[in-house]
Order: C-alpha cells, then structure tokens, then sequence
C-alpha cells in the first residue's frame, strides 16, 4: 500500500465539483458533488446522537434500501437538523434535482449537511447549486480539490488523502475527504467523511470494513465533546478497478481493509489537528491496559478534558491534570502503578511513576508540549491492550469561534 | 426554616480563622481552620476519581474509623494529589500537629487541599501555619469569612450562607462554606465544602442527610467536566443546639434536610456561577422527563456541552446546540416532541416546539441570553420527572485561567 496525490476523484470512475450556491456563505464554493460514472455498492456510518438531521436519516434509508447509490450532494453553511418536514422535503428536492440531471434515480443519490442546526434550508439555492455541480463535475484533480473545500466550515485547512494497494494483480484506488472542525466528538461514525474507490467488493464486505474501520479511527477523536447531529461517513465502491470481487474475510479483504483504515486515520487526525481554534494536535496513547474498551476510554478522556486542553495549549507540564482524567474516565486502576511520559519530536520526557512527580526539568517539559504534535503516553502496566485518541488543545480562539459563529 | 447573615461559625460551639502560611500564594490567607469546642459526628462525601488525594483518604479513614472528629485543616494552592507517601506523611504532620495545639487526638483533626496537582507539599509552612490558625481561631462571623476567603483558589467570590430551623423548639444553626471554581464535575460529592451544624442527630443519620443532599445539589453542577481528584465535602454537627437526638426518618430529620439541602444547593450555585472565567450562571431545568435520572442526565448533558456554554456566552441563540446536546445524552425521546424555552429576568420566549424552529425575536432572544442568570427550559412531553443542572459559560477568561494555571 502507498500514499498518492489526490483525494474523491482519485479511484477510478469517480468525479467532483465544487460550487457557490451562496446556500449562507457568500463568495466561496459552498456545495460539492461526488459522482461515479457506474453505480456504486454504499456503506456508511452514521450519528448516534438521538436528534438527527434529516440527511442523516435520508442516507440511511439510501445506504439500507436502495439497489445502487452514485452521487452525493454536499452544502456547507446550513445543517438541515432540527428542520422538520420541510428538511425532509428538502433533502427529497435535492436528491430528485441532482437524479433527473445526472440520469440516475433520486434513491442513488446521497446528500449530507454541515452548519447552524435549526435553520430553514434555502431549497431553490440548493437546486440552483446542484445545477452548477453537474455542469462542472470532473474527474480531475482540481476537481476533487474543489469539493473537499466547498464543504469546510470552521475548517483552516481541507482534507484529504489517497491510497493505492494491488489485490490479485489488480490496483485499487482509495481516495477520501472530510471536514472537521467543531461539534466533533464522533460516536460510531463522525462528521462529513466521503471515501470513493474502485474496489470490487460486495455490499455486506463493504459496511463490514466501514464500520471496522471507524472504531480506532474516527471515533477515537473529539473536539469539543459534542457528538454532531449530522456525522457522516459514506464510502463508494464502483468496482471499475477489475479485481476479483471481495466477498468474504480473505486476504485482499485483509489488504483493503489495512488501505482504508490509512485513509480513515490520516483524514480522523487531520480533522482533531484542525479543530476549532487549535494550535496543537494533542494525541493520548495508553498502553498496557487491561483490556482494549478501557483502553480506548483512558485515552479518550484525556483528550477531552478541559483542563488538560488547556494545559496543552499553555504548554503548561500540569500533568495532574491527565492523571485526573484518566482517573475520572471510569477505569479502575491503580494510580501508583502508571508511568506517565510526554513526547513530541522534541524528545520523550519521564514525569510521573511510582505515584509521584519524577525529577524532571520544566524547561524541556515545556518545550515538548511547544510542538505542533504533542503525545501523552500513558504506560498502565494491567496488561497488553493499546489504544490512541486524538484531540486539539482549547484556546481563545475556539470560545471566539464559537461564541459568535453564526454571526 | 430561614437564611440568616454568616457561614462556619453561625452554629453553636464553632470557632474558624484564616491565616496566612504562604503555601503557594504570597500575601493572602492560604490556609483556614474550623474548629469545634466539643466533639462532633461527622459525615462526608468524597471524590469518585480514581486518583484521590491525599487528604481524600485521610479523610475518609477519619470519618469511618474515629469515635468523632473536632477541626478541619484546608490549605489552597497546593492539591497533595499524586504526591505519594510524602503527601501522606503530609497529612499524617498536619492532624499531629493541628491536634496537639488544640489538646484533641489526631484522628479528630480532618484535613483538605486544593490547588495544583502533583507539587510536594512544604510541611514546615503548613505546621507554621496551623500555629497561627490556633492562635487566631475564634466563634465571630469575621473568623468565619477569614476561613472562606482562605480556602479560595481561582475563585472570584467567597462562598458561604447559614440557615436556622425549628427542631421541637430548639433552634438548629446550619452554616456552610465551599470554593469552586475549576475541576468541577463533581461526583457524589464536591471540590470542597464545609458544612457546621449544632444539630443533635446520630453518626449514620447524618450520613444519610448528606449523601441525599449532593444528589441534587453539588452533583448537578459542572464547571469544566473534570471530576477533581481532591473532592471533599465534610459535615460537622456537635449536638449544641440542644434538640432531641435525631435516630430516625423522622419530621425533624425532614426538617434538618430541609434545611441542609437549602444550604448545599445554595453552595452549589454558588459554585457553578463562580466557575473559572465565567460571566453567566447558566442552568438547564428538565421537566416532563420519563424518570428521575433521565432528567438529571438530560440537564448535565446541556450544562456540560462545550458549545452549549459557548453560545451562552456569546448571547447567540444557537438553540440547535442545546438539542444536539440533549440528543447526545444517552437518553433515548423523540426530538418532535420535545419544547424548548429560553428564560432569564428578562422574560420566557418559546424556541422550539414539534420538531422545528419557532418564529421568535433573535433580538428577544438575545437579550434573554444577555443577563447573568440564563435558564434553558425543556419540556420532554414524556412522564412527570424534573431535575435542574447549573454550569456556567466558555469565557475566553476560563482559556486564559488554566493555559497558565500554575504560574
């Protein structure tokens, strides 16, 4: 498997657009479509948060019933949560718009929403952006670097990414975009999360390795705590790259399965990288746990704690603060017996073992945590289970955006 | 039952006094005693972190194994947590050292910190300090306020109230202090809260009045979602009041819990309007819920979220944010039949209702949002359960106040 250049539109057969509809942002490219030229196998994952936005309920209903699925329809600015019917109707309005001028059903045609919940959604604005998408959908480059803008929010910086593996003689291509920034606290899915490929594989192998794939990927990242009423993670399969069609746990399922876990990772960390406000990526790994559930809860609870947040963006060595909240995070342990280190490229630093602050110096302690990635790792010596989360530090600039955002 | 002037010392038989022993902070009182002229009973909650202070297992021991318990020592701005057996020792010097000055065992002296985790405690000062708390110790309301402000940390106001009631025509004095302001998530218990009473009531029904008494009151407030590691809330009723031994689920134990829940729920709005930065008290009140615990998850969920406390804070009507956060909760309802009100001083406006956005006045909508009490009301149209949840707002001051905590 190797990283290439490129993003949606880099696995055979798939296309892109981004374009201004001026759905609540002005002067920039709010809406992207992804297409295949042949219909596409679908697996998803989706929010569990109880309020969900009606697209979320529109492509369950898509990825659960219908034959085929073959584009998708993405506006950022507007949530479409918390819209009652006329969301619905919407997303309806949407996926039949988008069908008549691709030539394919309104069923196979997925739509998804990021923005203020609770606003009307601008229906003809929307129709007149899908308009544009097809017009200028392509299956350049360019073209997927257009969509992966278009549906940024709070986002700095657009993600995405491609993989390449050969199975059986044959390559497949994976290609990937999401947007972060803001209410990310993902739940068995996560935010915006489109990944096209060639792969020719079965409807069931698919979800299978989607819902796999997200467990130690997106779910192990978090913003702000607040699990969205819109995440969504769909995955495309157009088979077009001609391998032998993957229907049951064997190797190139192995091999495809370890390619999409690349593209869910990188674009999971890029989204907790560029979390609203954050000036550092700030990853927990805990090794040594008992068992890999209370694994993944210890470092989770690190990197949703406030405090230690904050500590992180003061690149304050306040390592109480991690100690307190993997103590809080439900696990029972014994405190005495954790060794606690922190790390970046700046080095790897002893702070805590044997139930006390070891003799360590503040100066590189905070020169450490001055880096762009910072590391807490955690040693719980229970036992053999790994897990790493990652998360962003809390700073002003997260209360500014969020204070005000939708001013 | 009545709110009179005072705290610690208002009770019968209670002495207090603040001092300054330079801890940590220089050129304020850091350190405060509360003292009681006879033996008390006493009662206690304690943090369920799995990392607990030092002073929490001193505490602890105390309360469960000694015959009664006659002062409390506190200390702010070191925690004593993740100290080791210094940090134990440190505990075992002050009780010693507290109880020989006052002619009373050591495991009649009760100890509490608060301050930064992981610093080793300075002994000598902590003992110079308890020489001048003895010294000072006295029953006037003035001794009492001293030992409030002692005990303060990042908080901006003292925090303490008393109340009398009737008990079979014997006055019964309660009186309490507490400090917040950060790490506060308490559960089944609080930072720190000292609560005096002349009560006559037995060791076990005193347990019982105050493990009751947190479930609504400490229990329902956050601040940052970090449960501390040196929570403490300790009770001392010492009899003098002269009312008939409580020794049962009788109407003067109502009334006493009456009473004490007045006294802690007071503390605890206290706390959480006093959180680190804030500048709103900002409360979730659930009503029509299907049970009791339903309600009082519902409520945390909204006064936990992050984007929740940001909006209130920008005085933005970003109702979406409070439903996705009651969505999140766990707790399972339909988002069509759920009410949402906004309500301050200011006035009630209707937000949400029957799955969509209401047509109400932002600029109403703002002024509620404006004052320093806000009120998200929520109507779950599914039983008769109720519970409130009070939090504050996400101020760029909170950001600022633990970026650089220790410094």
């Amino acid at each position: 498997m190797k990283e290439i250049a490129g993003g949606v539109t880099s696995a055979k057969g798939f296309e892109a657009a981004g374009a201004e509809a001026a759905v609540k942002y002005k002067n920039r490219k709010d809406m992207a479509l992804v297409y295949s030229t042949v219909p596409c196998k679908v697996a998803g994952t989706f929010t569990t948060n109880v309020v969900k936005a009606a697209p979320v309920l529109w492509d369950k209903q898509v990825v659960e019933t219908s034959a085929f699925a073959q584009a998708v329809v993405v506006n950022s600015g507007i949530a479409n949560a918390c819209t009652g019917k006329p969301g619905m109707d919407c997303c309806k309005s949407e996926a039949e718009h988008a069908g008549k001028l691709l030539g394919i059903p309104a069923e196979a045609v997925l739509v998804a929403s990021t923005g203020v919940i609770g606003m009307a959604m601008p229906v003809d604005r929307l129709c007149a952006g899908i308009e544009k998408l097809v017009a200028a959908k392509a299956a350049t480059p360019e073209a997927g670097l257009d969509a992966a803008k278009a549906i940024m929010t709070t986002d700095t910086v657009h993600k995405q990414v491609a993989v390449e593996v050969e199975l059986g003689g044959k390559t497949v291509t994976i290609g990937g975009m999401c947007k972060g920034s803001g209410m990310i606290h993902p739940n068995m899915c996560t935010m915006l999360g489109f990944v096209t490929t060639d792969v020719n594989i079965s409807k069931e192998m698919l979800q299978k390795a989607v819902s796999a794939s997200v467990v130690d990927s997106f779910n192990m990242i978090s913003v702000d705590g607040d699990t969205s009423t819109n995440d969504t993670l769909l995955v495309l399969a157009n088979g077009l790259a001609g391998n032998e069609e993957i229907t049951a746990e064997n190797a190139d399922f192995k091999a495809f399965c370890e390619a999409l876990d690349y593209v869910t990772m990188y674009l999971a960390k890029k989204m907790a990288g560029d979390g609203e406000g954050a000036t550092a990526l700030f990853e927990c790994r805990i090794v040594g746990a008992d068992t890999k559930e209370n694994a993944r809860t210890l470092a989770k609870s690190v990197i949703c704690s406030s405090l230690s947040k904050a500590a992180i963006f003061g690149h304050d060595a306040n390592f109480g603060r991690f100690l307190c909240a993997l103590g809080y995070s439900g696990v029972q342990f014994d405190p005495e017996n954790v060794d606690l280190y922190f790390q970046s490229k700046s080095g790897r630093i002893y702070i805590y073992g044997e139930g006390i602050a070891k003799d360590y110096s503040e100066e590189e302690a905070t020169k450490v945590l001055s880096d762009e990635e910072v590391t807490i790792y955690v040693d719980m010596h229970m036992g053999e289970a790994e897990a790493t989360a990652w998360g962003c530090d809390l700073s002003y600039e997260y209360v500014k955006i969020n204070a005000d955002y939708r001013s």
